[in-house]
């Protein structure tokens, strides 16, 4: 079987990302084999692993060499007065975008399969002059019909709109968009581990609106959109209350639910797999993975952050770029 | 020590209402002490023992008598065509709503201490042309200030709105209607058992606004609000991110998630308590309890129906009793 090449983004230096990418890759023994190549600064990567009592020894990474299982490097340096803890700073915004970059060029290069990002501060990134909010929204900007998902054992979620106040994500349920984003999501799960999979859609109104009594979206856009899609194929139902929703899904092995907005998905999601949960970008070119927690600067530089969410992210990038060969 | 009068009401006929309630109910010896006064036709309470293999013995209740432990009925005579199964209907509506103005109306008059309501069709209501959406709804109206709230044995959720569509329910989010919602939720709590209890405010935008840049209600509405409730004394705090406050909440044993909308309650709510969680209306100067689950048409009159939930909410409605006294 051929081996994996999948790129590992520090994400920002004064969050808890470069800790748990180590921890993570200090146990390559546990991880499917691939070629795991860590994108970052040298300086970044020997504080943390310092701080943590960690101490890999990357090779240098070779893009157009011979594939083999490994841990790698592929050094970034970053701007001076990088490295600052506790808060979002701009150098540390332009770092972690530089390294996101490095690794997103590589993978559309076709040098690497995967890329599992770090968490990164949206707000750094905004001190920094990056004109986007954070990783999937660069990646939806260049790749129209990306799709955000959450995965868990027990339980995957895929939403309709992210990072957008929430009376702005109930204007966006409209039958178009929603037929375009059963069909996006459709396509990236055809590319999924572990499927076929079925879509549940859930209503956006309490009780999936009681047949029009608590709310006319659901019989005006979400069924209208439901119908459209099943007639092309598109295995999906719903609108389901948006209440249970996530206990149905929670008992299907192959079922992905279709919330309609950031916190109808997050707050079940969170719930059920929070600790282990893995972000993962669908519908791009490449395999594009990520853990569900953020940079927790509160608790940065002191070793107790805990890396399993980010171990499932190499996980499941293997998984997925392993279904892709 | 005083036994507490606990009126529990059928639901709707034609759902697993009455199931779940005699089921609760054959399990006295398991329940605290206290008078259980069934509300509902004795012919309805027959169909449903039949078919659950539960014959229960009540006696007559004597509301003005020496109060004792024990099982006891009030017949309340439903309409004529009461009965039918595995759909809303008028008839089903108009039983079930007389249940319950029933108890209703035992507890205002001081005869009861409580209320144990099994669940109604908002459909047979809206059929039956009872003006009211649901229990609650009725509740709410006669008393201004009553406060939904769903508790489970590691998490409580109070609702700022419920049944309401959700463009709706955003609008609802204001300085204004937040700072009477603290007060009425404060006020309710202080009756609760277990206190005394924090308030955890949930924002209403994707990570709570993240300061402004994903919505401004946090900023404008929610925390001017959370401020003013501080400064009467209330223990109250927040906005925290919708996503995370439920985690947050489920670790501390006082802690009430107060949510702005439904299905940001009850999809964590759900979620973690499905099975055994107990709705319970605070601000009411008496106690009401529910089970928190629907009327289950689909399985009704199959001896399916788990009463778990409506176990846990006669226990808790003894324990709102006794904490009373």
């Amino acid at each position: 079987m051929t081996v994996p090449r999948i790129g590992v983004t520090l994400g920002d230096p004064g969050g808890i990302g470069p800790e748990v990418a180590l921890k993570a890759l200090a146990g390559t023994a546990i991880l499917p084999a691939a070629a795991y190549v860590l994108f970052g600064d040298p300086a970044v990567i020997g504080q943390a692993g310092e701080e943590a009592g960690i101490r890999l020894a990357p090779d240098p990474w070779k893009p157009r060499g011979r594939r083999a299982a490994g841990l790698f490097l592929e050094p970034i340096p970053s701007p001076p007065g990088t490295g600052g803890r506790g808060a979002p700073s701009g150098p540390n915004g332009a770092a972690s975008f530089l390294f996101f970059e490095s690794a997103v060029s590589a993978v559309r290069a076709g040098l690497l399969d995967a890329v599992v990002t770090a968490p990164i501060s949206k707000t750094a990134w905004r001190l920094a002059g990056v004109p986007w909010r954070g990783h999937t929204d660069y990646l939806e900007h260049r790749h129209p019909g990306a799709v955000m998902s959450f995965w868990s054992e027990r339980l995957r979620v895929a939403l309709l709109s992210h990072h957008v106040p929430l009376s702005e994500a109930v204007g966006k349920v409209r039958k178009t968009a929603l037929l375009e984003f059963f069909r996006a999501l459709h396509r990236g799960l055809q590319k999924a581990p572990g499927g076929p999979f079925e879509i549940l859609v859930a209503g956006l109104n309490p009780h999936a609106g009681e047949d029009g009594a608590l709310g006319r979206e659901e019989k005006e856009e979400i069924q209208p959109a439901v119908d459209a899609a099943s007639r092309e194929g598109i295995p999906v139902s719903g609108p389901y209350p948006p209440d249970t929703v996530f206990l149905r899904a929670r008992g299907r092995e192959k079922a992905v639910v279709a919330a309609l907005y950031h916190d109808q998905g997050l707050i079940g999601f969170k719930l059920e797999a929070f600790g282990s949960g893995v972000n993962v970008t669908l519908g791009l070119p490449f395999v594009r993975t990520s853990p569900d927690h953020g940079t927790a600067f509160d608790i940065a530089g002191r070793g107790l952050a805990d890396p399993r969410s980010m171990t499932e992210a190499l996980r499941l990038a293997w998984s997925f770029s392993a279904a892709a060969f």
